[in-house]
């Protein structure tokens, strides 16, 4: 549900793996275009979808008979798409989500709102989360990524649904962890896009990482998540692989605050605002809430909405007074 | 004693915290250059160096009165230089080392050659390591990195020799944690560059440096270091910086062979051989010796001794039977 950059490369996955799979569109003209062209012209005109693949602008339609409902939406519309949806969905499908987001104002996290909004029991919500730069496995580069549901066999289920040679799901039941990973990489995307706007080099911008994954293995610890998720490809990777790439959204977004531009110019750059510009409210209150420290979120967060400065704001981030690089997970080895 | 790269911008480091420094070179030119100039013709050619540096070739003028003796020359060297310097350190003098290798044959760390060889309790001996790449610290760009040593309060006292408003130095207690993070590096980062230059994504190259980090903190943890350590400045954070760094010889080097150089072209390039072309040798023979499963590492090896192509040996891993992302550092979650 969605054809987006990752609901469509997410389709070929699952086409590429045996499924047949009916993808929603929201435009008709997407719709067409996918149907009559096996190219989805917005985001992959170059690319060709596997035959599996049928669009529709239908909720119905797509929704009918599905035994996997993978959502894909933008964040913060999900809550709205979903109550629309919910009396479609089979009552015994696993429904995944890929969106990464925590909901403004509510502070859920979407397999959250899944379960608030539809009443779908949380055995049966899944996410998946990693290394998963969407062009790139629509390419199919070589990836792996992690399957996360508090029910292990349907997580192995659907494992075995999405492996393709290109694409090596591990599974998993820490959907927390997958999930506040998702989101506050975004987060420090957009930090590390700033430093790099403001040419600085890559041992500051490693550092911005090591201490951004730091925080946000803090709040999901506090939250009930496994730490381990944060040092695997759900955590680790995907922030690696969003930092790193000159493709990721919230990367350039920060990049362009970084180079001096306003949140408004920097939006007409990436075409739409980045993930990390809504999350990094919700990321802050969230970690207030939680009595978790997390300077580099708070960071992000000033620089978007309160007029801080981003190159006073990097320079703060680096020149904290230095303290155990984190109370929780550093042992009493390091002061 | 070293005037290399990052032994030159740490006697920079160590003369803007304010501390005398005697500079040892191993060529008269260099400490002509470096008396008359204020600067290291062979590394940083375009950079002032502080006042406070004077350099010397005789290793017993730059060892006298010393009370921190740092050690930065080439790995596989230290056990002679060292043999020759020892009885002219001052014998409450904290020695730190710099060095990121594992001495081939005896599998021995730097820290224990340093003791081995010198006879120097380890309670005496530190190192520093973390997203240090030399030339930046010598443009004094901001960055971490964590100084271990086994006491406490010399790991203090080294931690306030060494901060600058450009360097912030964590202490640390885990010697063996910190050597070890430093020396997968250099073998990972050499993986990341064949990945790099066979034209791999940025998915692709972000699940090797998770899988990486894993393998190292498997080793890590089976021979007494602490797993923060990995997650830390001086794991993760120098593994990020490596990686992401065309500054990289490590880097540079492995993206020769992923070109399809063989090692004599890719070390004309790099103008010399890499450290974890000799590493990657001496740490298969440790993971090895403890029964640690590391197939990166296990892969860079055959690459440069035993003609693996640097393309198959990549789609290798990447298309391993998925398991656990790691027996020890997965929980039970995830399988």
């Amino acid at each position: 549900m969605g054809a987006g950059s990752w609901g469509t490369a997410f389709a070929k996955i699952m086409a590429d793996a045996g499924s047949d799979v009916s993808l929603w569109a929201r435009r008709e003209s997407v719709v067409e275009a996918v149907n009559a062209t096996r190219r989805n012209p917005d985001y992959f005109p170059d690319i060709d979808l596997p035959e599996g693949i049928t669009a529709t602008a239908d909720p119905a339609e797509a929704l009918a008979g599905a035994r996997i409902v993978v959502l894909a939406v933008p964040s913060q519309t999900l809550s709205d798409n979903l109550a629309a949806w919910t009396e479609r969905i089979d009552p015994d499908a696993t429904v995944v989500s890929l969106m990464k987001g925590i909901e403004l104002g509510t502070l859920r996290r979407m397999s959250e709102v899944v379960s608030d909004v539809s009443g779908i029991a949380t055995e049966r919500i899944a996410v998946v989360s990693g290394p998963n730069l969407a062009r790139e496995i629509a390419q199919e580069q070589p990836t792996a990524s992690v399957v996360a549901c508090p029910d292990h066999e349907r997580a192995v289920e659907l494992q075995n649904a999405v492996t393709t040679s290109y694409f090596r799901p591990y599974s998993s039941t820490d959907v927390i962890g997958c999930e506040l990973g998702g989101a506050t990489k975004n987060v420090i995307a957009l930090a590390y896009g700033m430093a790099s706007g403001m040419g600085m080099g890559d041992n500051t911008k490693a550092t911005l990482i090591t201490r951004g994954l730091a925080e946000a293995t803090r709040l999901g610890v506090n939250l009930g998540a496994d730490p381990a998720t944060f040092a695997g490809l759900a955590g680790l990777g995907d922030l690696v692989a969003t930092c790193s790439s000159p493709l990721s959204r919230n990367h350039t977004f920060g990049k362009q605050l970084g180079l001096g531009k306003s949140l408004e110019e920097a939006a007409e750059v990436t075409k739409q605002t980045a993930e990390g510009v809504k999350s990094c409210r919700s990321i802050r209150d969230l970690s207030r809430k939680a009595g978790v420290e997390m300077p580099i979120c708070e960071t992000v967060e000033k620089v978007c909405y309160e007029g801080l400065d981003p190159r006073e704001a990097v320079v703060a981030l680096m020149t904290r007074e230095t303290k155990p690089e984190s109370e929780e997970l550093r042992s009493k080895h390091e002061q």
